[in-house]
Parts: C-alpha cells; sequence; structure tokens
C-alpha cells in the first residue's frame, strides 16, 4: 500500500471522534489544525496535544476530516470546500447512504471526498474519552464514489495508518444495514429496555443481576448524538426493530397460550439465541485482528 | 435473628445453584448428602467437596433443598416430602407463585416448605461453575406463607447465614414480577437479537462493538432451563415483552415517517433509556450492600 504523503491536516468538530483522530495523526507527526463551533471543544482539544487551533491564513491542508454528526457533514464539507481548506477530505458520521448522497446533491467536489465511518461509536458515558488509539486495530469503513481518484485514497490510507486502522470499502448503503444490524437498533433496544427502569426505586434495582447492567450499558450514550444517527439510518434501524418486535410479540403469544410444548419453542429459539452469542463472541479477537473481514474493496 | 440449629441437610439436583448451596453448607459445618437424577453430577459434586452422594439409612435431615428446574420442584418437593427426607424444605427455582401454589394444591406439608430463590442466576456458560460464594451478599428472596412457621423460617435463616445471603421476603406474584422485569424478560430480549446473528460469517460479526457483546451475553445460558423458567412466569413475561416490542414498534414507525422532529422524538426515548441505565449503575453496589432493599416482610 502506497501512502500519499500527509503533512497537515485540518479536523473539524472536536468531540471525542474528531479529537481521537488529531490526537493519532499529531502523533504521527501530523500538523493539524482544530475547528470546533464551541471553542471550549477547541481548546480540550489543543489541552490534550491534538493539535493547534485553525486560522484563515494557512494554506490548504493535505487532508480536511469532518467530525461532525451525520446531519451537520455535508453542509460543514461544502462550506470547507468552498473556502478551500484542504485538497482530500473525508468524515466520520456513523451512517453514510443519506451523507454519501447529499454531498452529491448538493454539489460538493466528489473527487476529493471520500465518506468513511471509523468503527468505535459511541458506546457509554465512560468510553467517551478522546484516545489516540481509539481506532487502533479497529475496522474503518470506506465509502469510495465510483469517480474517486486513486490520489484521494491514498491520503485516506495515510490517516488510516495514523490511526492503525484497517481499512474496509463498502457501498453506503451496505454499510448503513451492517451498523443497523450490529450497532443501531441494539442500542435503540437497549435503551428501550432500560427505559423501563428510569423512575425505579433503588431497592428494586438493586436485585437486578450484572447481566442486565452489562445489557444496557450502551445506552448511557449521549441522546442526542444517537437520535441524529438513527434519524439518518432511519430504514435499515426500522427494518431491524420491526422484525425485533415481531419476535417478541410471538414469544410473548406463546408464553400465553400456556401450550404445554412452549417451553419447547421458547428453547429454540433461545437456542438459537445462543449460537448467535456465541458465533459473536468467538470473532472477539477479530476485532483487534479483522484478517477475515473481506478484502478492501466493495462488498 | 435466631438461628435454628443447621446440621444436616440433603441437596437434590446436583446443578449449579445446588453445588453451590452445598459447598456453602459443607463449609459452614453441616453435613451435607447429595442427590441427582444423573449419578455423574452427584459424584461431580462430591469430588468438589460438596457432600456425601445421600443413602436411605440416614435419619431426616434439618433441611431439604430441592434444587431442580421450576418445572420438576413440586413433584420433588412431594416425593422427598412422602419418604420424609426432613423436616424443614425449601426449594431454589427462579419462578414462584406456580411452584408456590401446585405445593398447596398438590397438597404438600406446607408448614414444612419455605419456597425460595436466591437471585444469582444461570447468566452466562462462564458463570456456571459452582462456587460456595456464589449467594454471598446477593439477596435470596423467600416467599412464606402466612401458616408457615417461626421454626421453619429459622432453619432457612440459617441456611442463608451458611451461604452468606441477604433475606428479602416477598409474596410469589410479586417476586415472579421483579424477575420477568429484571431477568426474564432481558433474557429473552438478548436471545432474540443474538438469535439473529446465529448464521451471520466471522467477517460480519468481527465488525460488531465490544458493547453488543455484553448485551447478549446473558444469551449464552442454557436454552431448557431457561424455557422452563419462562414458561413457568409465563404472563408477566409476556406482559413485559409486549411492552417492549411495542415500544420497539413505535421507534420503527417514528423512524419510517421521517418527519424532522424525529430526532427528537427519539432523543426523549434514550434520554430515558440512558436515565434508566444510570440508575440501574447506580444500584451496582446495593448488590453487594443490599441494605436499602425492602426489610423482611412481605411488600
Amino acid at each position: 500500500m502506497t501512502t500519499a504523503p500527509l503533512r497537515t491536516a485540518v479536523v473539524i468538530g472536536c468531540g471525542t471522534t474528531g479529537t481521537s483522530v488529531a490526537l493519532a495523526l499529531t502523533g504521527a507527526g501530523v500538523e493539524v489544525a482544530l475547528v470546533d463551533d464551541d471553542p471550549r471543544a477547541t481548546a480540550e482539544a489543543v489541552a490534550l496535544g491534538a493539535g493547534t487551533p485553525w486560522t484563515p491564513e494557512r494554506p490548504p491542508a493535505d487532508l480536511v476530516v469532518v467530525a461532525t454528526p451525520p446531519s451537520a457533514v455535508v453542509d460543514v464539507l461544502h462550506s470547507a470546500q468552498s473556502r478551500g481548506l484542504g485538497h482530500v477530505y473525508t468524515d466520520t458520521a456513523g451512517t453514510k447512504e443519506i451523507v454519501a448522497s447529499d454531498a452529491e446533491l448538493r454539489g460538493c467536489d466528489l473527487k476529493g471526498y471520500v465518506p468513511g465511518h471509523p468503527l468505535a461509536g459511541p458506546d457509554a458515558a465512560g468510553r467517551d474519552a478522546a484516545d489516540a488509539a481509539r481506532f487502533a486495530d479497529r475496522t474503518w469503513v470506506l465509502c469510495p464514489y465510483e469517480t474517486t481518484p486513486e490520489w484521494a485514497l491514498e491520503t485516506l490510507d495515510a490517516l488510516l495508518a495514523a490511526c492503525g486502522a484497517q481499512r474496509l470499502d463498502l457501498a453506503p448503503h451496505v454499510h448503513d444495514r451492517v451498523v443497523a444490524e450490529l450497532s443501531h437498533a441494539p442500542h435503540l433496544v437497549a435503551a428501550v429496555l432500560s427505559s423501563r427502569f428510569a423512575d425505579s426505586s433503588a431497592a428494586f434495582l438493586g436485585l437486578a443481576e450484572q447481566s442486565l447492567r452489562d445489557a444496557v450499558r450502551t445506552a448511557g450514550g449521549d441522546p442526542w448524538v444517537w437520535g441524529d444517527v438513527l434519524a439518518h439510518n432511519a430504514g435499515p434501524v426500522a427494518d431491524v426493530l420491526d422484525r425485533i418486535a415481531g419476535q417478541l410479540t410471538r414469544a410473548a403469544a406463546l408464553l400465553r397460550e400456556g401450550d404445554d410444548s412452549a417451553p419447547f419453542e421458547l428453547a429454540l429459539t433461545l437456542e438459537q439465541g445462543r449460537r448467535g452469542q456465541s458465533a459473536l463472541d468467538d470473532t472477539r479477537d477479530d476485532l483487534r485482528t479483522p484478517r477475515d473481514a473481506p478484502a478492501a474493496g466493495r462488498v
């Protein structure tokens, strides 16, 4: 893999993702300029050593990383390209189909823009700290357009190398279905499950087992960030939610029928659940060594 | 709290729960006799130091613990009482209303029987090992009948003391609603979620985040044990499943409508989920020091 020179970068959005990317780039010797609507966020990222505040007199950077929520990406991208902030652009939003097609509809310069998504989401409050190693050994999805030139991808390869991430190219709609299944719908399921306990007494909740706390931990994530993500992946997420709701409704009906075969039929669902749990657990190591993942190239 | 002498016990059922109870009793100096339909299970428990195999010539024990799945408890209890195996009886099944009322209908001796449930369920394969400390500092629910005499409860207090558990008295139907909310319904939700991945490729599952693995870990539990438990708590579990399914269906509809207010309305659900997650996490320490739990006495 050849890597284009990556000497300067602008990171727009100093949340956990943007600051983590900036820290990794700075650590790799890239000169990073930071932008955020909130000057406190910029100051915090600067204090962490993620870079210096962006100033208008800078020449165009080799790379501009738009690390805003999905709903802001295209506006920010269009504005940054209009102002000539850099040569190559990417974003880190957790949904890709709307972002990639809106960028096209809005008239962004697609030659210099590669939609992307590093797979290490905003899980819970406790994992929100920016970290140069946040994406190390993790998969980083890119959604190049048919027309994306090789030089733009080389710059992205240099970004991923600086972050230690593994590249996986996916079509935007495939990416969105994958994250709907593995992340977005499960997040909403956890939130619905834990929402039942919002007003419960400590005496009642003290009877819960650790497995319930583990099951709903992801629901501790920022509601506004997640609301935005879910709304931008509405169709795929709704499909998964409807299917899960249907299975739960069928299980409830089976229980209410009180047929002697209920334990047996439930055990079939539970056995399939155990197989899924086991399959998921078996791939734990793949998280760190995703060599079994499809090779770069659209799937 | 006075504790009755507890010198001898019979434990029927050498699964994780029964063997753990037997280990704790043996550790407390109680002479424990072990029974299981499966001689290998008995032999394994004996090998762990949980006691010695039960033999018919023994005099009635101070306590008989029926540690079978819910569907077998009343048969085993009735048979054990008919044979005069002990003076006081309890069980450890995860559901209580059907067990407690069936014991009454079946004509078991209710004076000597106290339905019970130690709250440390069969979470996942990894937690299935028998352990004398399995119930230490955990809540142990008792469901005494109106007519249960004090001497029977004193023997139970001695059992709980040997296991290091905290007693919480609940009416059977209250117990069943509590565990439906905190354990049984969440277990089925996890199983339904993970059942989607039973036939997924490793490449796909390798893209999952740790939070998903944590969310479905409980689904690794024994399908037959759980099928039996769920079928014995059918009504309360079905109620919770229906409500969760309804919330998921509404969230899906909201997403499909694609209204501009969708992110806002989703954020309200997500915020309630975050509050519930936080409330649940705040009671983590109560697990080990459940002093805020309702005092012994029916609630």
